[in-house]
């Protein structure tokens, strides 16, 4: 995946999911599959990971409508894996549907 | 600073920025003195940051308003940092305006 992801012109809209982690068994094999699975959604524009060895994570998430982003959010699968997450992988979370409005894009020469 | 960041109810605003890294060279101070000036700054809200040891890193900032990233962008200093960052620090980098329309906070017990 593209980092950071090429989003369109705006208005699109975005997840940011910020979390800490906690039982680690299993997360990388769900995170991953849940980043491959989001990709093939309908209206998902693209997705940015970070996480520093202090276990902070970001994820950032766009999607070309509120509509994509709760159908995403009740796909079967994905339910399972939220499920996961707060009950086993997350000590802590934020996430925060946000529309955006403006984008600025750099890249060095 | 807590992570996640303890936000208010939106609506509120984020600054999205994803970015790869290049020269390091005086990056962490930069770093670490724009997250403290932000803190001072009207309107802030919170920060947010992960950076993995692939080098790529995602700062979300949260504000009361537009015109107070407005306001924060305009800094001096910040402008600087700034400069500093599209001349050195940073490869790549996107940077997102966004308004916050929802969130859901977890703790795990």
């Amino acid at each position: 995946m593209d980092f950071p992801a090429r989003t369109p012109q705006p208005p699109y809209y975005a997840v940011v999911f910020s979390s800490t982690r906690s039982d680690a068994n299993g997360y990388d094999v769900t995170a991953q599959r849940m980043l491959e699975l989001a990709a093939t959604m309908p209206g998902f524009l693209g997705v940015e990971s970070a996480r520093g060895v202090d276990g902070n994570g970001i994820t950032v998430s766009y999607w070309a409508s509120e509509e994509a982003i709760r159908h995403w959010g009740a796909h079967a699968e994905h339910r399972l894996a939220q499920a996961a997450g707060r009950e086993r992988f997350y000590r802590t979370f934020a996430l925060r549907v946000c529309r955006v409005e403006a984008q600025r894009l750099f890249e060095r020469d």
